[in-house]
């Protein structure tokens, strides 16, 4: 069943989000697991409980998305240039369902 | 440039979800500028922040989501089917960029 992987990003002030995101948006290259990713910065800041950069990925399954989570080139990025430059981190995964 | 809107739910102990998520995704039937839905259930609970239900849609533009924020479909809704039966919500929206 196809997984929908949702990050949402609190980013310190003065980091640079576009090149986070730029690195966030290369792992598609570097990880063939992953189907696809859509990042953006938010612009709706009523209900977004703070968090200002958003992506969500898609993976075929969920064995795909612990593919995901343990490659090197995405667990580099995690401690390397996301950790260092977040104040808060949402991770939020799901199975699509369909009725 | 296409948007995309997640929300993010914690469902209150006892309230029926499945439910819920159909009548979520039957506003892509009640409002035409919603382009997709993608529902489901959480299941990374380490880092989910107590969220338990979660959607993504896609829209044309932000024009598109603020008919589909005001409709009167999905505003019913959100009065009384979700409100009532959630802790709390989250809402991100974003521009999808493209590198």
């Amino acid at each position: 069943m196809t997984v929908k992987h949702i990050v949402l990003i609190k980013l310190k002030a003065g980091a640079d989000g576009e090149r986070l995101m730029k690195q966030i948006e290369a792992l598609k290259d570097a990880i063939p697991q992953v189907q696809s990713v859509q990042l953006g910065v938010g612009f709706s800041p009523a209900r977004d409980k703070g968090f200002t950069h958003g992506l969500a990925m898609t993976f075929k399954n969920r064995e795909d998305l612990q593919i995901y989570n343990v490659a090197e080139a995405h667990v580099n990025l995690v401690k390397n240039d996301l950790v260092p430059v977040a104040d808060d981190l949402l991770v939020f995964d799901y199975d699509i369902v369909e009725f």
